[in-house]
């Protein structure tokens, strides 16, 4: 796998460096690799602005972006063209744009980006979790495809913040910089089915949506090989969640053709192997 | 919703016919509504052709078809141009004909549909299933669209034998007539994970196709509402999988837009909610 | 240019030959290479196809095929499933298998291929234009791809006659042998705008959509770069008209990516570049 | 018809509005309706840049947008993902937007645009000719389609200049106010064959393209109807030309589905019909 090389910041990565890191419901932690080392989380972020999303606005979020796979690519804008501008599900880009101008509403971005701060700071436990400011303004300045993808959703009238100001918001969650033992820890609110942070409710939505999209065009893969809700950022990080038993987090820069990292993905299939974790196989 | 109209033989069924049957591991029985009227289980019938292709031919199968959700409608052709005649998945309607012509495997079609009715009758456990030459005759009579999906396929050089023998053994799986009872005790074996006819990793390849494209374009709302792996069919019906616990068959005739019962849908969006079974909520 | 490989018998062809015929409406005539040779005209029929539809039918052919570019490949089948299978124009294959079925019109196929054979031979004035029966049972064969597009449209309800009597007409039409000079000899009914063959509106309505869609995805290249209405076929001919001058033939087997000659545009180029033809130069 | 409603300086538009006027080679003159009415010319000026950019670059220019009819409509998108960045044609707004780009050249705007507006003003002969800078503020206030395209292209490394500066040409390009009457005087140089405006060569390209790509989505139909290379605006305009002996404008407000006037299109129709001027009639 090679690492992102549309975002400069990131297409530094070293691809040889791995972790992963697995936290139980029961309270046990596990990890192997460079577990305290922070990485650019990316687009595992819109798991958290996802939940924040549905929590504020319940069944009104969908009016504005789908529960679908899109059988594109994460950044495609044929679909948006095809459907006026509302975005397929809420994790390729379009649609994470869209829920993050649900979460501008109206406000300053760094109101957004505090409230944002402060979910991904609670489910870690953690208040070492932050912005990574120079990968923010490195997607800042050479986000064009996601700037295209913003006019395009305001010209169908599904953008209600002022573009940079919604991309402000976006390109900042993305740029959360978090270790695999404070992702893992981070997941640990959707095994649980909540946990005073959101809904059980809420949590079965995202899980299923992370289950059916989480991996862009190569999430039914996924689902086949894994068997876990998960959710992949070009970082190199993926979030895996054994629901009411764990949460997993691996990461290794290295990234497939579908924008997912190969060496984390293969990590959690033997990891499932060998536990007999996935949700298709019975108690 | 409305029945199927573009089969003729489906286009009579009454849209007030219902029915539910629930099949738990432990050897519980439930049913509502007319549990034991036949009915036309159409694309479920693809849940069986693909345990036996899995079984047969192993990891070989995905060369010929891929296991992404679409992103289109059941019978589009659209991303086989695209994708040079490997459909996307084995649940739509390209990908359920390469299935079918790897189990026809140079025989008679005569012997490929023997197979798939030991199949669902040792599923079932009950040998009074079979095909409905009617809805089959129907099917082929009109089967224009399926036609031109087969050929489009043979010239890209992705199917072995002949259109009409393929096709014959495509139209006849699907005409396979079950009640509601006889389907969730065929479901039975994908709950159970494997259970005598077929293994364990093929079960969970198995559901993890059902949940991320089992209803077509409407699989992620399925994932969503319902949270468990699940199969539809034009006939109206639609199985869904507890694993570990049970099998469940609904069937309502009338459909939504994107081919699937909305009655069968809302039926099991309220079973899930009632017994807490979800593939998304821990243990 | 490689010659075309889908046909097989095609796919024989000496990429070496060349022939180039000019007649002019004052009578001349000019000629090089081996301008008696013939060759398959392949698509180049569905120029005379066309204008016996149009005479059969007047406007109400437009309700089966449209009249604009596709902006695809010539043998594409997306734009047929965005479009309820209405073909985009009377060129590209879908558009062209149509209008054979509006030739065939109840009739067996032999009685609508006389009334094609005979056109050709008064356009041209030689019957010694046949059909290849060799080339027609090649495509015959291995037709995969057209009829997947004929059940397509069968399934959008816009075929009339049988799959394969419709195919029928279609495969021998195409399998028309013509030598260049019989083949610009059976043009200049289009230069001079009907002269007993057709009406003058039937010509200008033929010659429009030549240049718009001629040469499939490369007809704005043609327009472009020769300025003149042309037909391609996949035997490498070419047949350029110039209104109320010439009609121009020239051949070479060697396809580019688009399916076009590319010796036989390039000498077309070269004759409106030294003769100053062009409908875009003014008298 | 409907007036253009996606900008809302040109929505105001009273549809009952009309002129035609024609310029000949010869020197004669003729025009009904309100010939001396200025009104915007929106897409026909992509005629003179196209123009302006052909003479600047050569063939090089073709390397950025192609020459073949799209498919697609004005604004459409779902063409530049699947190639790349690289538009179409240059008639389509992403074309234009790239032709914009080319006569920007490293320069300010306001110098591109002197340029601009120099050739209109030399090609109608009248200094009167002039941007509506409330027009081209209307535009730059809404135009988030086009913002959108120009991003999607500099993603894709196909955009020189800066987005704000890029639109700002083509804004204000596509602002042009000229009466019918004018705008027929400037097309005199296409129909002449350049006159000291441009070479032979570029003029005949920019009439191949009117041709193939002057009316989007429609062009097909127009050469097919009228038989004349044709360029529309959504403004209500289309400037179409008889080569060696006319140019011709007409105007009216209300435009077809596919963003043409509807009466100026019938009323060249008729013009076509009457004088027997057509590309595909033989002098």
């Amino acid at each position: 796998g090679r690492p992102a090389d549309y975002i400069p910041e990131l297409a530094r990565a070293d691809r040889g460096r791995f972790a992963i890191a697995v936290e139980t419901l029961d309270g046990e932690s596990a990890a192997a690799g460079e577990a305290d080392a922070p990485f650019s989380i990316q687009s595992i972020s819109k798991v958290f602005t996802l939940t924040l999303a549905i929590e504020r606005l319940g069944d009104a979020l969908w009016s504005r972006v789908g529960v679908e796979p899109s059988g594109n690519a994460f950044n495609s804008i044929v679909q948006l063209e095809a459907e006026h501008g509302r975005p397929r599900n809420p994790f390729i880009n379009a649609g994470a744009i869209v829920v993050a101008d649900t979460l501008l509403a109206g406000r300053r971005p760094a109101e957004a980006l505090a409230e944002i701060l402060a979910f991904a700071r609670a489910a870690a436990g953690d208040d070492g979790v932050g912005f990574d400011t120079a990968v923010a303004a490195s997607e800042t300045a050479t986000g064009h495809r996601n700037r295209s993808l913003a006019h395009f959703m305001a010209a169908e009238g599904n953008l209600a913040g002022g573009i940079e100001e919604v991309l402000s918001v976006y390109f900042h969650q993305c740029s959360l910089a978090m270790s695999a033992r404070q992702l893992a820890r981070a997941g640990r609110y959707l095994a649980a089915g909540g946990g005073g942070l959101a809904g059980a409710a809420c949590t079965r939505r995202v899980l299923g949506l992370m289950l059916t999209c989480g991996h862009y065009d190569g999430s039914g893969a996924f689902a086949f090989r894994v068997g876990l809700p998960g959710k992949s950022g070009v970082g190199g990080g993926i979030l895996a969640i054994v629901p009411g038993i764990a949460s997993v987090a691996a990461w290794c820069p290295g990234l497939g053709p579908g924008g997912n990292s190969v060496i984390a993905s293969r990590a959690l299939e033997r990891l499932a192997a060998e536990t007999g974790w996935s949700v298709f196989a019975g108690g």
